[in-house]
């Protein structure tokens, strides 16, 4: 497994002059191509246009981005590397206006440049890079946490299906819905993976597929459409997926198609677990019916891959994701362990 | 509707010298052209290559191909013209070797040639003309007989959602799945329909979407995985799809995702209705479980539109078609009327 985002030190190890190392996701799976930099400019173009992509990876490549960007002031006061810091963090906050995770990043570096004003310019930078890296190591254990507390409903053999990509690429290392897989192949077991191809951006077949044929992982890619018919030949053992956001009832918000994959799932008697960091429950939502549903534009449906796919003018309909009700989800997995129906205590026992 | 195969009459409008034309099928949705010959070489690339494609529509074009061939023959006895229509037709039948209508219509042909054996060669030749468009006009009239008894299903302003393209462009005018929803514009109905793109080779967005916008119907375009999210918005009164073979019990076997639609539809309490010629059905064929599913190949998946889309030597799972069990269809429409469960005794009653 490849880290997503990186810090890559200075020719002689030490943090500074760094730079980060980010795999340009637009390319995959064609090639496999590394973004390296310490502008902070390339990093906003980088998370606007989807090269580095998932909640966790652009929080990360975000907080490396403001410590960049400091690190490369080369004069002045420990004062005027605060006010770099801070109008970094708020350049970086206009690249993806929704993304929440990349908001909590930022703010969490503002804060850190706001309380280490006493340090010495050097130290101050040092110190912002640290951060970046702390902040980094908390995803990669966070992810590695899902996939050990994940990894024990795995068993020798078995089949999981999935949609889209809540995996490595999605995170600093691991991912969430694919952590499960890659901590049970570390400890030998054989799973195999059906990855939807995920319409209409298939981070099904681009990414997910690319990522788990590069850590010798078995896994087949399907139309979003033949999900149905693998599970009725008896071939998938349990569905797992990522979330966007996650209501205190635990229904869950996640990639357009995932409410459909439950409700085969629940008609096939196939256990439905969702898997996603308690950053991603959100306690002050009652249900999943107040999760606003996002669209998106229509080209992306109809013209996605270099050829037109239906007629010009067709009306779509595209909604950016769907809500699951708790009612067909198994169980809700996070850093913290495994909830279990009933959701409104569970998901609360967990964020307390 | 424009016409998807037809003769095209001499300049006096005489049957002789005629020609076929047919919209070519592959430049759709981004231009109509047509494809105009008398030349059977050219019949068979057009089957081979799907310009023309859908069971009727394929019968249809082969049957005029052997007319064609045999007008073509500009001197020689009635004998030699049979031996010219015999040869034709071997030769058409070698163009999609697994298309059932295609052999039945071409064994029409092939008998009709053999029953007029008595006749001048400009009658024979002409005769020949003529069973082409009793087998075009037949498919017309079957069509519509569809469409008048699936039309009593709809009401005003109802929105309905299809899988694939089993319309007009499949068969010579009206389709089968389509064909209600013509026949109840035609008499004024507004009826809007949600039309699945239909991976891989998007039917569903290339020519349903294309030939209802040309008919002025109110047709919504979705990626495959969007279907459960429209139908749990409300959005949806039925399901009506086309089939490529109905077993005796009713399983009903049709494009691969098929099956995934009517479990949604069923888990959301929406009708599930076929609609497909008596042609269709295989009353020798106990079950669905006895069909046998084709494999596609894996490059139609995943580099489908002038972009690969998954890795290299990606695995892939692509079935040609699924089968629907018997309980979740709520009606089976044919030309002789709608048949209800229970299928077995339904479905003998329309064949017998």
């Amino acid at each position: 497994m490849l880290p997503t985002v990186e810090w890559v030190c200075g020719e002689n190890g030490s943090l500074m002059p760094g730079k980060i190392r980010m795999i340009d996701q637009t390319l995959l799976p064609g090639e496999l191509r590394f973004i390296e930099t310490c502008y902070i400019e390339q990093v906003w173009q980088a998370i606007k246009t989807l090269q580095v992509r998932g909640a966790p990876a652009i929080g990360v490549a975000a907080a490396m981005g403001v410590a960049a960007n400091v690190q490369n002031c080369h004069s002045g006061t420990t004062d005027e590397l605060l006010h770099a810091a801070l109008k970094a963090a708020d350049y970086l906050a206009s690249s993806r206006p929704t993304a929440v995770n990349l908001f909590w990043a930022l703010d969490r570096m503002k804060h850190t440049a706001k309380q280490n004003i006493a340090l010495a310019p050097e130290e101050f930078k040092k110190r912002l890079i640290e951060e970046a890296l702390a902040i980094c190591r908390e995803d990669t254990d966070m992810c590695k946490a899902i996939g050990r507390h994940g990894a024990g409903l795995l068993f020798d053999g078995c089949s999981v299906l999935t949609h889209c990509n809540a995996g490595s690429l999605a995170a600093s290392l691991y991912g969430t819905a694919l952590a499960p897989i890659y901590v049970a192949a570390e400890s030998g077991l054989k799973v195999s993976v059906f990855s939807d191809e995920t319409r209409p951006l298939l981070q099904g077949s681009r990414l997910t597929a690319w990522e788990l044929m590069r850590a010798g992982i078995d896994v087949t890619v399907i139309c979003d459409n033949t999900a149905a018919q693998v599970m009725r030949e008896g071939r998938v053992d349990m569905v797992m997926v990522g979330a966007d956001r996650i209501a205190a009832n635990g229904d869950v918000a996640n990639k357009i198609g995932t409410y459909g994959v439950a409700v085969l799932a629940s008609y096939h008697k196939i256990p439905f677990y969702v898997l996603a960091p308690t950053s991603t429950f959100d306690m002050n939502l009652e249900h999943g019916g107040l999760i606003p549903i996002e669209q998106r534009a229509s080209e992306e449906v109809v013209c996605g891959f270099g050829a037109r796919t239906a007629p010009e003018n067709a009306k779509v309909y595209s909604p950016a994701f769907d809500v699951t009700p708790n009612t067909m989800v198994a169980g809700i997995i996070c850093e913290k362990g495994m909830a279990l129906p009933p959701f409104n205590e569970s998901l609360l026992r967990m964020t307390s």
